[in-house]
């Protein structure tokens, strides 16, 4: 296999994450490109916008107004995905005719959540200070820590709390303003699902944790580490689908943000404006991205031998340009995830861009 | 569990194709979107476009010149997404370090297809006469039959031919011109795989047919066909992602396109012809979508007792209207697919629609 070159050939990566392929075809990055065109970043947004309905001050869709919040602001979706206090739906789980074998279902309840990171409307993360960021992070940590004390009580069905961030109209949001989101379920993600499963059927075999081997040889392979701190790894994982797609790790086993100390919260924060700094400086525009953070279930931070490992992904769609991203659609749809350039090449270009400046400070 | 409302609470349901679960929230359509707006259905596109690579006498990106093609007409992908004749690379699959077990890849041999389904530019599916689509279907199968031959004879290392179509730019196509892929691969991609572990599990414990037990039942309980034929029956199937998205099967038990006869080759194309033309008039626009076949592998139409069954996935983004799609972005990628709508009201909408007469006639 000494010839075998995969900067050239095509060939298929294994996630041992979620247990699933991605196909590699890094000879297909010179393809010319005539589909859809991304819009491109616009500087001009105002600080506020009396449209908003996250800005201070302005009326949400609910007739409710938010108020002249300093830092970050969380409030309940008025269009949640979940909803509490439904009827019970009982699924027995027995087959005793075709449909109970087709038609399975599970009720599902739950609380979503908006966080707005900052009151001014034309912020992004990368453009944020750390102590800004600082605060967002806390904010995290102590819905988390609030939500999980419900989840204890058992006044709640929560079992999980998935904190993410839909980014640019390309990654399906709707208004700029810089914020995220959390939605609390009485049920595990099945992606997060399948990462506990890979965690658990890795420590009974190995005796050890997945992320903190695998942190330990990407430290020692080097060529897929985009940043790093004393706390934290970024690399492009060697199973990347998405073009320039991201795994964020704790170095120590940190179970969830409930485990972080205050110096860890802030490394956390300065890490992710690294991160999107070098990504806002990549193609020179605002970076589209879906992230978020996989953590331990809100049941089980009490167990001992969690095998929970906190981590971020993030999933940026551009791939040549501001205005050209990766569709994944037909094959991988159909198929399975593929991709134009290798984990190494993604990461190459990413680790050798700056870091401290944004582009639009330069200029 | 008799109050559950399940036009109405939120609830997941499971996938036995894939063994995946996705998130129902029926009371979710009514949130406003400010968001990205889908490019809208333009109806004056020329027959001939002097600047398209697929229109019939026109350059190619390798320098070839399109032949004056009546009908159907397949070639190459300049840019495949894999290749022949790469330098062998042999994973003996043992972990003797940590790299073993966290970089595990495989290489990939294959070829790739483009198939111009007509020589008219501006035609689209829906609205090309079912002599046209028949020919699709045909030059389908020949593609099949021929490659199967190939890999037969072990002059090549094909084992699964993934047949697709991405429509509209909103789906990653980058030509308007009516046309298809083939993607020919010397592994089983990750999806159809899944399908067939499914099958095989599900033979083994029910000796039965998964998707012969699903048509069954379909066909009882009848609120998520959109339309059937003697041969053929389309459901927005009980675990559908996509708004609109179908799932389109053989009723008898065909493997392939190789067990087609002619009477089911010209009933398929009827059949894609109708549902395309209810997709179209049920936003009145181009209706985009990623659709595929899938069927038996290369390497397996001669085994007995072949568990694969001839069907097809349309996945449409669209959502609301002509500009308004469902975007599968944060949760959906770092927890599970969401949905806003039940299946049973999707399929309501497009079992009601016009399936003769596309809009564009009437007006
Ligand atoms: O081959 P095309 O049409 O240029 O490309 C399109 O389909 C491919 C197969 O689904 C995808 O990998 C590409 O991202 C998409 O843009
Ligand atoms: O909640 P939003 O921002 O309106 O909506 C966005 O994020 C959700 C969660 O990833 C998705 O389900 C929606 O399709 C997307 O448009």
């Amino acid at each position: 296999s000494g010839n075998f070159d995969f900067t050239d050939n095509s060939h298929r990566r294994f996630n041992p994450l979620t247990n699933s392929w991605v196909l590699v075809s890094p000879h297909r990055a010179k393809r010319p490109w005539m589909g859809q065109q991304e819009v491109p970043f616009s500087p001009n947004e105002p600080e506020f916008d009396a449209k908003c309905y996250l800005c201070p001050g302005n009326t949400r869709a609910s007739g409710e107004i938010n108020p002249q919040y300093p830092s970050t602001f969380i409030f309940p979706n008025d269009f949640p995905a979940v909803k509490l206090n439904q009827p019970n739906f009982i699924d027995d789980g027995k087959e005793m005719t075709l449909k109970d074998r087709f038609m399975r279902a599970q009720q599902v309840e739950g609380k979503c959540f908006v966080i707005c990171f900052s009151p001014k409307h034309n912020l992004t993360i990368p453009r944020m200070k750390i102590g800004e960021l600082k605060n967002v992070v806390d904010a995290w940590a102590k819905l988390y820590l609030e939500l999980e004390a419900e989840a204890r009580t058992k006044a709640t069905p929560y079992k999980y709390l998935q904190i993410f961030e839909n980014k640019g109209t390309a990654m399906g949001c709707s208004n700029l303003h810089p914020h995220g989101q959390a939605w609390c379920l009485s049920t595990i993600p099945d992606e997060v699902d399948k990462e506990f499963r890979s965690f658990a059927k890795y420590s009974k075999e190995h005796s050890s944790c997945l992320l903190g081997d695998y942190i330990a040889l990407e430290l020692e392979e080097r060529d897929r580490i985009v940043l790093q701190n004393d706390s934290f790894l970024v690399v492009v994982p060697y199973w990347a689908v998405w073009p320039f797609e991201t795994l964020l790790m704790s170095k120590q086993h940190l179970c969830s943000l409930a485990d972080f100390n205050d110096q860890q919260k802030l490394e956390l924060a300065s890490i992710i404006k690294k991160l999107t700094t070098k990504y806002d400086n990549l193609f020179e525009t605002s970076f589209p991205y879906s992230m978020g953070l996989h953590q331990a279930p809100l049941n089980a931070i009490q167990q001992a031998n969690n095998s929970s490992w906190f981590h971020m992904h993030f999933y940026p769609p551009l791939l040549r340009s501001a205005t050209v991203r990766k569709f994944l659609v037909g094959f991988e749809l159909l198929g399975e995830p593929q991709r134009d350039l290798t984990a190494e090449q993604a990461a190459k270009r990413l680790a050798d861009l700056e870091e401290e400046v944004h582009f639009t400070e330069i200029r």
